[in-house]
């Protein structure tokens, strides 16, 4: 049984590459290169047995309170290529910000299974083991 | 191929479990332990091949009348906990819900891969084989 | 200008008019004589002149928490018909639940213009003065 | 009749009074005094009557272009605070982004009758003339 | 109090003008001159007082019934250029689609105050009296 | 990593097979027999390694560009039946249509994953290899 929350923040970026001429960094990455935003929607999947006693993989409740306090306070209402340290020498992408907030979140969900990131509602990313 | 239908319905429950005192239960399910409601979205999919004289894995209009009869009918506009046989000895979390749900489905979709209970939009159980 | 906040909340209820028979309510509300729930979305809509010195017509986050005290803590995971005095005497249906909103909300809020409540995906009321 | 259409940008800003100290900036913006970023929803509506030859109040991709040409080209993954002039001594709230658009929009469609931004699921601004 | 129930049904058109030229229905049609179809999203809006008996000002399921019976049964699964006839020699724009579905509604619906219909995520309008 | 993309097209069709009578393409297909149409999301997933220099596993606009070349313009505002000639002797279903997108894309993604297209809100196929 896989259980998923979602979480949104909005948050800012721009990507670029320290190596790359900002000419090659208009070339690679086009209008993302400028500074701009996102209302990112993240959805946090873990996987185990329902336990019979409770009807319950992982409480909605706690599971909500790890991403709070991992993701959001760290991510939300952020300026992600200044404020997360993890983000600063790694270009914000979708694809990065996925890798560290699976990094974070794994050390206190050991049975994480997922992490997809909605950039937009025409880009997404996801991760898994 | 895989074929998914969704069908939505709404419920009344709450979460308790017997063998607790009422001060456990508010402590471990907080207001999830009151009597409320939720619009679910169900997602049922099937997979099979797709037949080459029809088009089709499944008739969706099929699909769909199998959804009607056999969740639509038990669950929607229902109060879980008292309405629901399967239901009454078991807490009705949303985990509990989809594995009902599956247990009843299977019977006449043997080809059925994934249950996906969407309780709102911030909350989402997912059941495989 | 308007300035709309959305709030979400999960409730239970069940309709019917303490004047009318057990038959004459099930004719008149159909499945929803039952007891279920939904998830309602809530808009909130207040209207005024823009400051010209903080550019706001109203802090959203403000606005939240007026919503939050009022209403979430009121209505969200209740059992309408029971939890709500308001609604105990007066069947809660959608428009009735946006009419208690409505005169709780007014009090704090005096340019109050609208009041929408989205019962479901398909139903949905507004209320205006 | 009226005629609507959606266009998604996204963007970053922070709000933030330059006659106010950090600190109150702080307790009136909140986590909104950080960088960061949105994708705002803008619902851009029309008026007028339908022509008895075409069937159309406006064509919706003459609107599109439009609204490319006279806000996603000047907004669209822009640092609202820097890029935008008319933005740049004025706190880019979701209310002075929308008066700058409708401002900018008016001049070629003398029938606009409202502009929505919508700068999250939560927080909605909507102008009329 | 104004009650809204939506409906969505599925139907194919192209759009032309019978008195035009073919290359001038392609210039102004564009890609809409070629037959094509969407999921349509129909918001009808009826206003009235709240009963104070029932606490209804319209119910819904009558509401789903009339819109059944009077749009659904005429309009889903059709093309719109062939099969409805008052649209036949009329452009299926969404702009005379919505006022077909007035002109049919407000016979039995008097208390009609709106037509919404949604042709794509990007595309709307609305009609009032 | 997985990456995906969505894009939407309004397409129309109808479902029937050339050796089946009328008779029984209409028991067969119900109302989905007669012309009519959709607009179908498109989700197109590939899977890769995060590029250690970029921090991407395909540049969006990139799998934007290639999806515009090789669907939209194939099958936005086309009629499946008759304009795609990969359809044309085999009934557009949801299934037919997203394995011949898939056989498309496969050709410059060689990465491909998945193609989900989902027809309507309650109707989705899913094809992995």
């Amino acid at each position: 049984m896989r259980v998923t929350r979602r979480a949104s923040f909005s948050a800012a970026h721009k990507l670029q590459c320290d190596h790359l001429s900002e000419d090659d960094n208009k070339r690679l990455f086009g209008k993302c290169y400028n500074l701009h935003g996102h209302n990112y929607d993240l959805y946090v999947s873990v996987e185990g047995d329902v336990d019979p006693q409770t009807g319950l993989v992982v409480n909605f409740d706690d599971l909500k309170a790890i991403i709070n306090r991992i993701v959001m306070a760290r991510m939300d209402h952020k300026y992600l290529n200044e404020d997360v340290p993890e983000l600063k020498n790694c270009n914000p992408t979708a694809e990065n910000i996925a890798r560290v907030i699976w990094k974070w979140l794994v050390v206190e969900l050991p049975t994480l299974v997922e992490v997809k990131l909605v950039e937009s509602e025409n880009n997404i990313v996801t991760l898994t083991p």
